[in-house]
């Protein structure tokens, strides 16, 4: 099954609207437009062309932007490169993925040794060419390609199809709803699927990306108040620190804080119900096209600490070993390359593995316990690190926590923290703390400072760059 | 590609939202699910299983909406019969579909002679069976059956599947979007596409259905008033009889009146900006699942007169003879029994062919001509009645007008005027009106006086009945 090229039909429905807000610049959709077939006509010049795969390592800006839209529009499928990696990590994804061209932002030329690439300058300097842009986007063909952020294992290349974007796309608004004026702030990184996700919205329900290149509490926080942003996604950091700056209420259009990339702690909760924010936990992943289990708004407050239901066209249930299972149609093709992978992904009757662990209460509401692998095991115990942490983050001089496993010979494992502290403290205080709080079992064998704490371009804590340290 | 059985899907998703008022009672979607396994359980008595072609000859009332939801439930595939039709028309229905079982609501006994059916206080009385229910809807299968109205040729049986009724859910709610508070009042009939595809929607979208049993203009204002109904489907005739009775601006909550059935004149769209009724304007047909060509909102004053631009997932375009030509998924799989009608209405690239002349302006904008079938050809020229009937009904005696055809040895065909007035007037002004605004081809020929002008249950005025008078 396919649509008509959404970008295409999106302009025919609706030229004069805004699509992007970058830079304090507003441009409609037929601008747009304009720009990104200009764009196509340059990538063309490299032999960009339909089904081809093409990575591309760009940043939250204009130019990427019309990137993303411009290899699009030609067919390519573009793999999105993490600007937080190392060159070695991003050659080994480039060649995982048999990419055929390589376009980088030029600030980024010292990640792309020993690839042959090209920077957007060199694209935008080049002659016009009027090639073939797709008339279709068909909904099993494969838009774009993420490896998974790689907090576990070997990174995979997430094949997520035009169908995957569609669906997730709708699946969010019949569930967040779609009203006159909506726009939707991306200061999370466009090249994971929780930017690139709001850039297909877009397109889709035709309204403005609010497109910003480093996420600026101050400027977000005066966005919220102004009431031209309805929208948000953010990660427990970004909504912490909103709440760090937090003066004034937010504006009534102001409608939904997406929460991603981990549960918020009570604490957080309680903070934006008395401040009147409208924060929406979720779930999601790479390989389910961004949010795939969202809390209705209506039960933020009934059901705390859960990440809501699986939207309307996805299906959850929990293994007999409480991992959390997912089907729908916005869960990814497969890996690219990579069959095992794939085929080791699904189980045989077709439910999606997360590697999650978590149970559903009997409203039906998911409550995640725990990344599978972080999962310490001690003494036949189970211990979910999220809950000691959540534990420490409730002393009130502790910024940040993380509690990975440590091998011990007669318990097998131990929980070790990781803190980072508002002001210099004594760890004693912190262990009789615990002691009030956790079973013997689950307060940590060690307690250790850091300046901060190791974490991924979307702000999801690395437990396992803590292990052994 | 399946979904899960959307009406269980939603009471996981939103139990406790209300999903029917009838009669001024309300029913959340679990009690309504409770109601509806019920009425499963008593079907299952009478054999209704899955795949089974199942006429339902019902009103707008709640035991015909629980009979269309159960009838979903058991994989039936419900043919709706439309409760104006004589026993003969049912009979060639009910045969041309080759249904196995027939319900009707008891006081429609009259109709269903010679046709082994059964009464809805039978079904009621029967006992209740616990039959396997659906799990899941499958995109592709057939939902639901229409015929097509018949104003031209002979009835044939739409075939709609659940992709169909999906795909027209989520392309309207692009087009008009979903808010917290939505509801939609449904007093076009439920067998007809108009009526059923706000149920489908509700369950799709979550939203109470307020179903009417008759279209009360009195009892509709109050509700558009009061801020309870948001959205509601209506036709010119249902639009006109609201603007009589109307006193007191609606509340601001109601925020769209969407017209089906026909092109509102210049006048009404004139009355509904005056008294700020959010009007919107559409095209569609029991082939399309309902509108596929919708005014957007913010369109509706620049382009009068026009039906809008297609749905999101739906493409237009007009055939070289200035035929209305339709692609998408919420078009009809076909009809029933009848291959060679299937293929006769679809052009060799797969375009649905609408029958209706129109044309789309520069920027894109649909308007409807007419139905292809009531093209007058005088002369070589083209007429185009609701041309002439716009004309008519500009004049401040006239209520209605139609115009067709009468055979005409010179001319082929010339135009002959149907007008229901206010009060008595003389045929010689309405001539000299005519005068001053058609061509001398385009004046009708014969002006004849009714009291009412034949119209199909959905309130389009049937010109064919009117042909030969």
């Amino acid at each position: 099954m396919e649509l008509t090229n959404w970008l295409e039909k999106r302009v025919r429905l609706s030229p004069r609207k805004t699509a992007l807000v970058f830079d304090d610049k507003q441009e409609t959709f037929l601008e747009i437009y304009a720009a990104v077939q200009e764009v196509a006509g340059k990538l063309a010049s490299f032999g960009v062309r339909d089904g081809m795969y093409v990575a591309l390592l760009g940043k939250n800006d204009r130019e990427t932007f019309l990137m993303i839209h411009a290899l699009q529009q030609l067919g390519a499928r573009t793999v999105f490169l993490n600007n937080r990696l190392t060159a070695t990590e991003i050659l080994f994804q480039t060649q995982d993925a048999q990419v055929e061209r390589c376009f980088y932002t030029d600030v980024f030329v010292g990640k792309v040794d020993g690839i042959r690439a090209t920077s957007f300058t060199a694209v935008m300097g080049a002659p016009i060419l009027e090639p073939p842009l797709v008339s279709h986007f068909a909904m099993e063909d494969v838009a774009s390609v993420m490896y998974t952020s790689g907090t576990t294992g070997q990174p995979k290349g997430v094949m997520q199809t035009y169908g995957n974007h569609w669906w997730s796309a709708t699946g969010s608004m019949l569930n967040l709803g779609l009203q006159a004026g909506d726009s939707w702030l991306c200061a999370v990184p466009i090249f994971h699927i929780s930017g690139l996700s709001i850039l297909m919205r877009s397109v889709i329900y035709g309204i403005p990306v609010y497109l910003e290149e480093r996420f600026d509490p101050e400027r977000v926080d005066k966005f919220l108040q102004s009431g031209e942003v309805t929208l948000i996604s953010v990660v427990t950091t970004m909504a912490q620190r909103l709440l760090d700056v937090f003066t004034t209420p937010y504006h009534p259009n102001f409608r939904c804080m997406l929460l991603g990339g981990g549960p918020a702690n009570q604490s957080m909760l309680e903070a934006c119900f008395e401040k009147g924010i409208p924060l929406v936990q979720s779930f999601g992943m790479t390989e389910t096209a961004s949010q795939i289990v969202t809390l209705p708004p209506e039960d933020a407050l009934l059901k705390i600490g859960s990440a809501g239901k699986p939207l309307f066209p996805a299906e959850i249930k929990i293994s007999e070993h409480g991992e959390i299972l997912l089907k729908g149609p916005s869960i990814m093709a497969g890996y690219l390359h990579n069959d095992l992978a794939t085929k080791a992904a699904f189980d045989k009757d077709g439910w999606f593995q997360t590697g999650d662990v978590g149970y559903l209460d009997d409203d039906g509401f998911l409550f995640v316990l725990d990344r599978r692998s972080d999962l310490i095991i001690s003494g036949g115990e189970n211990i979910y690190p999220t809950e000691i942490e959540h534990v420490l983050m409730a002393h009130p001089n502790v910024l940040e926590a993380a509690v990975v496993a440590l091998s011990d010979e007669k318990w097998g494992e131990v929980p070790v923290a990781f803190i980072v502290a508002k002001e210099d403290m004594d760890t004693e205080q912190l262990y009789e703390f615990c002691q009030q709080k956790l079973a013997r079992f689950k307060i940590p064998r060690q307690i250790h400072f850091l300046d901060e704490l190791p974490k991924t371009a979307s702000q999801k804590i690395q437990r396992h760059r803590l292990r052994g340290k």
